[in-house]
């Protein structure tokens, strides 16, 4: 079975790191998950929300990842898109699981874009 | 019960508009979707691959809108998640395999960050 994509619906509860309500360490933790997992970084943005909370993506080669963070409920989702074979997703998410230090993290996986049931597949997303 | 945030994983299939290698295409679809759900736009960044396929994002108060297309496999991954009452993610879903004129979509809803049973909340996510 070949899938395009894998994409990890990662939710963090119960962080005990107060980092979720401060830009500089959500994008800090986001980007240095993201080279953990190998990936490239092409670009990120993020955004600090009144009274509170960070919303970031970051534009990886290999797709994205996204957080957002409701620091009220000590929660942040993250999502972890990957295509290829070279990633390894579930080290991004583990990484931002420990980085938050959350005690109640969950991982839902998902196979995105399954086009057929053979392995073959074309080449794609090199960059540019 | 309350959920933080609505994610729709939606699966666009048999994409019979090669607007999905396009750039500026993907780039207005995508705006114009998150415009139709009635989403503020915060920040935006597409890019594009070598041989083919486009990655972007729209961060928007109410959290993102993100998009990959393989044209090879006339396909497009796209996720629209956000939070609050006042968005509309399915308009924006909608709209997108409309653009695309898929021929196949599919739209999975997770409700991300169940916080409890109730349906107290704090107000969260005003704009800067």
């Amino acid at each position: 079975m070949h899938a395009l994509g894998t994409h990890l619906l990662v939710d963090l509860k119960d962080c005990q790191n107060d980092g979720l309500n401060d830009i500089q360490f959500v994008q800090e933790a986001m980007l240095s998950a993201a080279r953990d997992a190998q990936a490239t970084i092409v670009d990120f943005k993020f955004h600090e929300f009144s009274p509170f909370g960070i919303s970031g993506v970051v534009v990886i080669a290999e797709s994205h990842l996204a957080i957002h963070t409701w620091p009220e409920y000590k929660y942040a989702a993250v999502d972890v898109f990957t295509c290829g074979d070279t990633l390894q997703p579930e080290v991004a998410a583990i990484a931002l699981a420990k980085a938050f230090a959350s005690r109640n993290p969950s991982i839902h996986e998902v196979k995105r874009g399954i086009i057929g049931i053979d392995n073959i597949h074309r080449p794609h997303k090199s960059e540019d």
